[in-house]
């Protein structure tokens, strides 16, 4: 056991508040406390991890050991529809039994809690226990009559074909159940029944035995947690896509896309149980959603399109209000389904959460609202956007550079361009990358004598690190060796050596070399790959690893 | 011995005309033979290597020992100068004393012979010998009275003079030497002269110390050949580097500028006879010349800056002609100089020197001279270059783009420029680059319909491998992402994704992460640098070492 895990749990959290282990340790100790002192810790468990099932389940039972049933109740309320768990749910049936028996409708209640529990986790290959004690709790209610008799047949029937049809463990002895149960009720029926449900039963079983070679490996335990990059943890991602993908290939060969995508979707909600903390998969999850609702409007099916599209709604406002509070790439992806569905008052709400964020730098989210209301309400409205990004004091000057751009390529007037950078220029002037997207802006319009005073500008000021600098000066001297004459040419190499000998002091190198980059075009060189390398072009440029040239011209600004 | 040594020298020599082994072993062969037989055999050789002395001396060793001295005498014209090669002067030295013994002249001759050798490599650490040779040579020259007889001691006395300063093997003795003479001549007089040389003496013998450290490990017998990339390849070039930036520390205090910059530059020359086929040491050492010289001049030793400016030529001139025959830096650089010197016409015989090289691909020596004749004779000539280029079969894209910023860029003139792209388009349609260079040219300009219209062409021609388009469609994005509808960026993000999955087929990822593309901006991406790595949005956009975002806007185009 490492020096780590010897220390303990309490101060192993504070250091790392997604030690599980040290969680685990924890849980077993307050687990032996009465409850009325631990909801604290429960809360706090049930913070930090709020798509474990396992934890939920711990909270819950706790509860339901004290009888606290209102308790219970509430906690059912707040986790089970967003933790599709089969052990939370199979708890939740039981709880339902044992706690509903003294109701007048007890039975109707116990029905819907199997069917709601069946909607929500029957695709699961660990649901057969639910179906199964479905199934003979309905074979248990009593039924006087013929009528009533029928209808409980009907109602047995139609669990064990929902099972029959479903890929999941135990199959074989819900099958052996079912065979006895027609048999005894009619036997000259009872064959003609069997094979037509054998056939859903054989698909099951086959797509089942794949199942269990597709999940051989998968933790499906795994606790969500920030991934640290190991080996293992990439192994497990790697297992859970190749999963959805092969879910994706419909291997129960349904006709019904419905049915087709409901699978689907139930493997990516069983992958971010244990992945809650991957973006991708909350993003692709999405994306599915929102195809799926597409294809099923295109073929008619208006009704399930829209509860589809309710769900993509409801898997985003799930990422962006849990694990995914942080991540702009799903805000973004977001807004960007709203936006595509008209939705732009909800687009703007979606926004401005980001934006309140305090801890969260708004550039970008600034910049990406700017460009929305640029869509949406046309150019002029956008300066809005522009103003209150200048108002914050966190916003960082890619704002400005957006706001250029802008107003060059949308309200086509460079005049105004040239102020937004003016202004920022005040601001920025010790950021390279603004004064070099000014000067990009400048020498585009064939400002030369602008250009290089702004490159002047940011060069000489005392504010600009050296080892920031050098890339403007790469710039500058294309520039110069564009438009200047030789004299203009030499003189800026010459600085510009000086300025990369002074950022790179400590590299001991040759910076003679950098005339290569005087005599370069595009992707053309003076020297062969293999002289750049042999004679330090690429150490001095800090592309060691490419043997050629380096990437030119791969973004153009404005 | 490994077994491609096993296999015959001329076997080997036609796999690989560098392996200097094999050609020793057929040396040692041919040097057993008649000397009329072998003339062709040393002509390779001496192509092969034109800056070995050892190998100019094998020749002319095999033409004196046949006693043909007119053969000898016109090896020697062809390579003494550019070889500064100490035994292969000896040689020399040894061939004139020889050989000159029956002219009426023959002191005066052996004179000169050992006048022009200290010249050229008296600064040599083994030169001693040279010296020790001249001054016994000095002593022995009858001389019949007073008059000649102090002539003669001026003219040892000056040798001796020339060698005490300078830092070499066996000062020492030469030292001793030099003392007894002097005691000999008159007791009274030595004793002034001798503490006058003492101090010469004495500091040469500190530089000579530390150049023996600095020399350490370094393989002055080394054959210039094509590097390969090994580490003690490697480890020589540091060795040379080293001494020549100690040579540039200036050593010998020395308060005559000149003689500190021969020292450097016969460091460079000594460097250049292992490490002839490095551009960067050729380069270097030009630019000391250059250097050099202006010193020179501004410190008003016209004649000398004007004699290092013309062996700034001459050591260009070795180069392009010698092992840098294919250097497109070395043209350049040499184009440069002349430039700088008001030398156009011969700036134009540089250029076209190296575009009448039929091998050489001549579309960065056009985009050169496009740009030299812009700076000098204005852009409307520049065309005519242009033109020239289009005639060449040979020429690649790079050409259009550098003619149409050109047109943009110097003439201001938008119109001429889009035709300028247009006809390279026609002949360029498979060139991702340039279609590129040309959709960012028109973007820049506000052109967004015809933008569309050149990314949609190149886009859609066939001709264009699908590997090569993703960058295309990156950039497609990005000008949608700016001034299009949301409908049409998503889009064209599902066309750019259908592209990336068609060239990265084999490579199994997902490529739905492509949306990072759509939200970032400049620098902002939309998610952590650890997220970007671990969601594989690196692997995909080949950025594998990088962990924060890619680098945009480092060229703009026009």
């Amino acid at each position: 056991m490492s020096g780590l895990s010897m220390r303990n749990p309490e101060r192993r959290i504070e250091t790392n508040p997604f030690d599980v282990d040290a969680w685990n340790l924890l849980l077993r100790e307050h687990q032996s406390r009465p409850i009325d002192q631990e909801r604290e810790f429960y809360e706090s468990l049930v913070n930090q991890f709020p798509n474990s099932g396992r934890y939920w389940r711990a909270y819950i039972e706790h509860e339901l050991r004290s009888k606290n049933y209102e308790n219970a109740e509430k906690l059912f309320q707040r986790c089970l529809k967003i933790t599709l768990n089969i052990d939370l749910w199979k708890c939740y049936i039981h709880y339902v039994a044992d706690t509903k028996g003294q109701l007048e409708q007890f039975r109707e209640t116990m029905a819907n809690a199997y069917d709601f529990a069946l909607q929500n986790i029957g695709m699961d290959a660990q649901s057969h226990v639910i179906y199964t004690e479905y199934i003979a709790f309905l074979k248990k209610v009593p039924a006087v009559g013929q009528y009533a008799e029928n209808q409980r047949i009907t109602a047995v029937r139609r669990v064990y074909q929902k099972a029959l049809a479903t890929p999941m463990h135990n199959l074989d002895a819900i099958w052996a159940d079912y065979t006895a149960y027609e048999k005894a009720i009619n036997m000259t029926l009872a064959e003609k029944l069997i094979a037509e449900r054998g056939k859903d039963y054989q698909n099951a079983r086959r797509v089942e035995k794949d199942l269990q070679t597709m999940t051989r490996g998968l933790n499906r335990q795994a606790v969500s947690v920030p991934p640290k990059g190991t080996a293992s943890e990439a192994k497990q991602v790697e297992l859970w896509k190749k999963l959805i993908a092969w879910e994706k290939t419909n291997p129960l060969q349904t006709e019904e896309y419905g049915q087709f995508a409901r699978r689907v979707v139930y493997t990516y909600e069983q992958a971010l149980l244990c992945l809650g903390y991957y973006p991708d998969i909350w993003y692709e999850a999405a994306m599915f959603l929102q195809e799926a609702s597409q294809t099923l409007d295109e073929k008619g099916d208006v009704k399930l399109a829209a509860a589809l599209k309710q769900e993509t709604i409801s898997l985003y406002e799930r990422a962006i209000t849990g694990l995914m509070k942080e991540s702009k790439l799903l805000y973004f992806a977001y807004a960007d389904f709203q936006e595509e569905h008209k939705q732009f008052e909800a687009v703007k709400k979606i926004y401005d959460r980001l934006l309140e964020i305090e801890h969260i730098n708004p550039t970008l989210t600034y910049v990406q609202l700017m460009r929305f209301i640029r869509r949406t309400e046309g150019p002029i409205t956008a300066r809005l956007v522009f103003k209150r990004a200048r108002e914050d004091k966190r916003t960082g000057y890619q704002v400005y550079v957006a706001a250029a751009q802008l107003e060059y390529n949308c309200m086509k007037d460079e005049k105004v361009a040239i102020r937004v950078f003016q202004l920022g220029l005040k601001k920025y002037e010790n950021e390279p990358e603004f004064g070099l997207a000014y000067a990009n802006f400048l020498s585009n319009l064939n400002e030369d004598n602008n250009t290089r005073v702004v490159f002047e500008r940011i060069l000489t000021s005392a504010k600009l690190p050296s080892d920031k600098s050098i890339r403007i000066w790469d710039r500058f001297l294309d520039f110069e060796s564009d438009v200047g004459d030789l004299a203009s040419i030499l003189k800026v190499e010459k600085r510009r050596k000086a300025a990369y000998e002074d950022a790179q002091k400590e590299l001991q190198m040759n910076h003679s070399m950098l005339v290569i980059d005087r005599y370069k075009f595009m992707d053309l060189m003076p020297c062969s790959g293999e002289q750049l390398r042999l004679i330090g072009y690429n150490a001095l440029k800090g592309t060691e690893n490419n043997t050629g040239a380096p990437t030119t011209n791969t973004k153009v600004l404005p």
